[in-house]
């Protein structure tokens, strides 16, 4: 039964004193107006045929959003699981005028140049705080194809330099490299799986397997790609088709890398493959692909992109693996509102200076709004608290699944916080309808429904959210 | 003779009322100790081999840079071209603070699915009020890389779109895209020139051609390369050979476009090769560009990262060319602090959602500072004076060149603003001299000196910086 929690209200009331106790829709039909004529005012000079809605922030609060009409969402998409700490945080409002950031917004520093008296203070008590174990350097960068190109640049430069064994560039590489060709310009790959989604610039985008409109007419680097387990759920029924799955795609990345033979630098995979449609894999089969980099000198990069900062109810999705050793490259972005890459080992610093560098190398903006939201997700226990959440409310899918088979297959994310999704074959139809009652959702993949909450969604939202999503499959039932 | 200028005082004072009056130096020596110390704590956790120093943005002001030890710089370098009207602005300061801001800030859009009620009014006051003519559409990034690398996405969709004529995808193209092959995935190229820069990742990366240290190890497509011209100095006394030279160039240009039969998608041309020397081509060479490019039908993207937002005495450095038609897209970032690139043709988009898309598309922290900055610009005519101070500088040094030879080759940036460099045979001592004078400057290329200076750059700003080069000229001499 779901009960309204006194505890989780009066935790939220600690945060948001003015959230709004439930969705609400004030016009008969969506789009309203407002959302109508506001997207075909900025049609005109921005395309808009992905956007959704058009919000008003200024009157979005905690978990709702708030259409230009006055429609009020519970949203458990936010910003494409990009937003930490609900809309108008009051912590993260009063980061923003504070002096620091005043500087950061106004005189933006060239970070790899003329970094600021502050900046490794910033960096050691914000993003460096919320480092993965054993990850203890970052390169700084804007967005998450950013992060990722940037630790696919570090692992070409670590492995060329490995490669030479200690030798200077040669002059067949310095002159060669100009007409980007061998041997200067290595035909060094980065690997990557089948349905993973790693960003969207050409580097990133050779990584990306997830839909072709994702990739179609954009010129990709000829980079290898192995399987990607395909699980059958409920996963204690399927255990041994699953081991053997997992173990299939393991021997299958081993002889995908030997075929490279000793051309591929890195390995990069998701936690869990969101934007591909949120598939997962078992920790040991994240165990396995560490021991198989380790053994085949490959550095295995996890893109934490999507899955970092508390989701899954661990700061960093890969904490549910127990490691032998850590990744060697950890990328983030999204919800951290800063992005990069974590490293541990000083051999990913290029050997020179000026290898890996741009004007900006990161925005301190953003430095110090992680910095914020770090400090925010340990004062609440968010992290902790999002697994609780996370564990009432897949429990409560698990009883819709069984009372609406037809409308929710594949459940999956147990144990990962709030990080769900399930398989939804009238997936348009439902997304469509809950909005219409006042909650929005996201899909990934080719049918699943992914649930991306922020960190401050409490049981009495998951209450809600289960409510309309009921309405919703007996509506179509 | 340099004569302290009481207009250009006053106005200065209009906009920073405690702007030092010059450099001044307060330790012994460069580095000074807590430069030193807080670069080698920065080192623990962050790569500092490119740091040229330590800065404290709390105590810099307009053109002056003051680091951690205390020591006043007069900047003309202005964090790698990319601060446009001072450290702590007054009028940007303010706007860091705005409720828009804000907003941006702290409950940042995914502007492509949930852009703002705001964002259509943003976008017309702000970034394409300052539009080339004719481009009156933009796709928003967040680097200068990220802007180039949208651009070249844009145009092999748009070459891809329209190499099918019409029909949809196939399902080869469908099919084979995910495993990064033709012919889902196009050999398709974007055309650079010899010694331009144009980003560091991978697709940007492909296109620079500045210096190996920036590409090695780093696989690139195998993109196509025309001549940028090498041009004599002073221009007017090789006015037939240079004539000749871009003329070669162009026809190069031609033969290689032909030789790629038919796949390269774009060219990508700087206005002033910055970051591979300064290197300039006359307003004739360019007509010749669009022209060709027109004939050939491929599209010219101008990347105005370096040059755009004033500093060459125009607001865009391709409006000194006098073309027939706009290029099809201009990209910027640097001093715009916001990115991306400007577009007219409505065939520019993809035809179908979702083919460029990502998280954020962009940052509105950045938009509403550039329609700051543009304002500030715009009230206070700094296009116009930088045209005017630049004009002045280049006279001055056309003089120094006169008496330091040896100090002052290939001088060029006539009639470009403050966009102005050098040869300098022992550049990197009148560097580290003139930072020892309290003059903060950079090179570009193998020898040139560049200089970068903010759009707040005033006549007696020019006058204490030539008085230290000619100073740091008199010792070497």
């Amino acid at each position: 039964m779901r009960t309204f929690s006194a505890t989780s209200s009066n935790r939220a009331a600690a945060i948001f004193s003015n959230e709004p106790s439930r969705p609400k829709l004030v016009t008969s039909s969506l789009p309203g107006p407002k959302v109508k004529d506001g997207l075909a005012e900025l049609e005109e000079v921005f395309d808009t045929r992905s956007a959704n809605t058009l919000v008003d922030y200024e009157r979005s609060t905690g978990n709702y959003l708030v259409d230009a009409d006055g429609n009020t969402f519970l949203d458990v998409f936010a910003q494409i699981a990009s937003i930490p700490l609900g809309y108008n945080n009051p912590e993260l409002n009063r980061a923003s005028v504070s002096p620091a950031m005043v500087r950061a917004i106004a005189s933006r520093p060239a970070l790899g140049s003329f970094p600021s008296t502050d900046y490794a203070d910033l960096l050691k008590t914000g993003i460096l705080k919320a480092a993965p174990q054993g990850l203890n350097q970052v390169f700084t960068a804007t967005t998450g194809s950013d992060a990722n190109e940037t630790a696919y640049k570090a692992a070409c430069i670590w492995k060329g330099t490995r490669d030479r064994g200690g030798r200077d560039f040669s002059t067949a590489e310095l002159e060669s490299v100009m007409r980007n060709q061998t041997p200067g310009a290595k035909k060094y790959s980065i690997m990557s799986f089948s349905k993973g989604f790693h960003g969207r610039l050409f580097g990133s985008l050779s990584t990306t397997r997830s839909k072709p409109i994702h990739k179609l007419d954009v010129p990709a680097f000829d980079w290898p790609v192995a399987p990607f387990p395909q699980l059958k759920y409920p996963l204690d029924q399927f255990a041994s088709e699953n081991a053997a799955e997992e173990r299939r795609c393991l021997e299958e990345t081993e002889r995908v890398l030997d075929e490279a033979n000793d051309t591929v630098a890195a390995v990069v995979i998701e936690p869990v493959q969101a934007e591909g449609g949120d598939n997962h894999a078992s920790p040991a089969f994240f165990r396995g692909l560490r021991e198989l980099t380790k053994r085949k000198g490959v550095l295995m990069i996890v893109d934490e992109v999507q899955t970092g900062v508390g989701a899954t109810g661990k700061f960093w999705a890969h904490e549910h693996w127990n490691l032998p050793s850590p990744p060697d490259m950890v990328t983030f972005s999204k919800k951290a509102q800063a992005a990069g890459f974590y490293f541990g080992d000083a051999g990913l610093r290029p050997d020179k200076p000026y290898r890996q560098f741009n004007t900006w190398m990161g925005d301190p903006v953003r430095a110090l709004l992680f910095k914020a939201i770090y400090g925010e997700i340990e004062k609440h226990g968010l992290v902790e608290r999002t697994a609780r959440v996370g564990g009432y409310l897949y429990r409560e899918l698990e009883a819709l699944a069984d009372k609406y088979p037809q409308h929710v297959l594949n459940l999956r994310g147990k144990d990962r916080g709030t990080f769900i999704a399930w398989d939804c074959p009238r997936r348009e139809e439902v997304l469509a309808l809950a909005k219409s009652k006042g909650v929005n959702m996201g899909g990934s993949g080719d049918a699943a429904v992914r649930l991306r909450p922020m960190l401050v969604f409490e049981k009495h939202h998951a209450d809600i959210f289960l409510d309309v999503l009921e309405g919703v499959f007996k509506r179509l039932s």
